[in-house]
């Protein structure tokens, strides 16, 4: 710890996210002075180790957050709704992983390479966009800003860690019985609350999330109105077909999108996504060189490949753009939101 | 075998798709007066079942055409521009499972259910589509007939089994050797002929054959090419991505398309599909009910499911149709051409 710096407090600290959360803090060496380790109270008494040094995991309750200053939430959507308001009522700045504020007005849906002014506008909680969501905002902005934005279509190539850890066991745990010729009884996935389950090991399920009304599942509606809010762009047009594959970690997507200038070539799409932030372009096909989950993992950067005109619209482009989820998606998002409060001076040391 | 009926050879009869050609002739009490299995010279005097009754596998060469009736190729485009001349020369009707005439002037390239009526145009080839172009028109053409097609935009989650035994191997070898934490050493995937090859095993490849000068993949040029001359749109707009994933058998496409007709309902495009030859609709959202590749496989219809009206697009919509890429995607479809060029005594016993 150092003695100066802020006091940061990680909600849902054992979880895959907030594991990840951890490792992205000291990676980044965030200036921290005190950190508090916070979880349910099935996990309390559990020891992390942050910079070498053991924490104990205690009990998340609205007297925790006293004197924390950005206190990052990743336990699910039921513990922020509970405690966000008791952690901003204590003076912390929430930044919150889960779906629970995301569209609520007051409430800034930030990526920062896409829309960091928002922050400004907080009330205390600012909200971390869904996994999906992020990567793709996160490749359009830099074409949005030259070249406008009309229409999006995606279809999602999503990883099970996004389902969180007994996902990501189940899968490993099914693959094993395929292997040795046993039957498998699904019990987590598509989505442990819903009433079916189905096999992930070497197959594709078109659901994440539950359905809605109109058909499409919440993490297809998420990247819809996600998408919307973060551009600041109520009128686009953007659907999402979303599917869990059995890939551990890495999320991919295969966009469609139409901009406003006529007559431009992939090559000046390719142009703007280089030089962007957060961006690696990997595009060489006489190469053979694209993203792929495998190659992203413990990655921040969002990468995208495959970029090419459609053959009959001209304003209309194909890309593939791959994340590790579990940082860009979500981890590194959050910790890059707290920087850029302090850079912004949004918070301020006590 | 019969006394009566047709003279059928099998070209390819020892590979993945020969094998399930002859399963599903067998299943489908094909009349057959006399069987020749054919191969490559490095497969030749294998032994093969057909009905319980063995079969010696001969070594494919113009001479083993004599007498034949109908020739059923797969064993790769080179060994089709070789031989399907030399089978038709002897009075056989070759129904080609390779890439080699499809786009041909000439050869009526044929899904039963959508362009049955181009068999009459053969001039002694008939080419059997890719297996992604197959599942895909047979669930657009029913909703072509009734509301018109003005665009398509496919991405695809196809199985490995479409590249072969060796690449079925492959997978199931990484994921064998990534559970006991070894290293991969990737040798034919995403292509064999290619420069680089990448693990398959928890990972998405974006590549499924080589890159074109525009940027799309030879897999992708076919399911725009092949779509435009089975439908006979040249107009239609079409665009795809093609992704390789970790399934054993049982291609996924996530298709948007836009019809002519205005106002319709997800409930209208549905009723179409539930009355569609080969399609078998699934789609039942509250009781979580879609297509999935690990449910497919062993069957001969298409399924479709997740149908639901585009949210900005009026004539736009979605669905996610899956089917057995060896046998709808090759085997049952060339089977059924055969059956269809008997139905309609384009062939007649000798």
């Amino acid at each position: 710890m150092n003695t100066r710096g802020f006091h940061i407090a990680v909600v849902g600290a054992t979880g895959a996210v907030g594991q990840q959360m951890l490792r992205t803090l000291e990676e980044r060496d965030f200036p921290i002075r005190q950190l508090t380790l916070l979880s349910s109270a099935r996990s309390a008494g559990k020891t992390l180790l942050y910079k070498g040094e053991e924490f104990t995991v205690q009990e998340a309750k609205p007297e925790s957050f006293e004197g924390v200053d950005i206190a990052l939430f990743s336990a699910g959507g039921s513990i922020s709704k509970q405690l966000a308001p008791e952690a901003v009522k204590r003076g912390a700045i929430v930044v919150d992983n889960t779906s629970a504020y995301r569209m609520d007005e007051g409430v800034p849906l930030v990526v920062p390479e896409v829309n960091k002014e928002d922050l400004k506008k907080h009330n205390g909680i600012i909200a971390n966009p869904n996994c999906s969501t992020i990567q793709m905002v996160a490749a359009l902005e830099p074409i949005r800003q030259s070249y406008g934005l009309k229409k999006v279509i995606v279809s999602t190539y999503q990883a099970v860690s996004g389902a969180g850890a007994q996902a990501i066991n189940e899968m490993y745990g099914q693959t094993e019985s395929i292997l040795e010729g046993k039957e498998v009884t699904p019990e987590i996935l598509p989505v442990g609350s819903d009433k079916k389950h189905y096999q992930i090991a070497f197959n594709a399920i078109p659901q994440i999330d539950k359905f809605q009304d109109n058909g499409f599942t919440f993490e297809e509606m998420k990247m819809i109105n996600e998408t919307k809010k973060i551009m600041h762009m109520p009128e686009l047009s953007v659907a999402a077909t979303c599917v869990r594959l059995p890939i551990e970690t890495g999320h991919s997507e295969s966009v469609y999108f139409e901009v406003e200038t006529q007559g431009l070539s992939a090559a000046e799409i390719k142009n703007k996504l280089k030089e962007a932030p957060g961006i690696v372009l990997e595009d060489n096909p006489d190469e053979q060189v694209y993203p792929m989950p495998a190659h992203c993992v413990g990655k921040k950067e969002v990468f995208v490949g495959r970029v090419r005109k459609d053959l009959d619209e001209d304003t209309g482009f194909h890309m593939w753009v791959v994340s590790d989820n579990l940082l860009k998606g979500a981890a590194w998002n959050s910790v890059q939101i707290a920087e850029t409060l302090i850079e912004m001076e949004l918070v301020k040391e006590k």
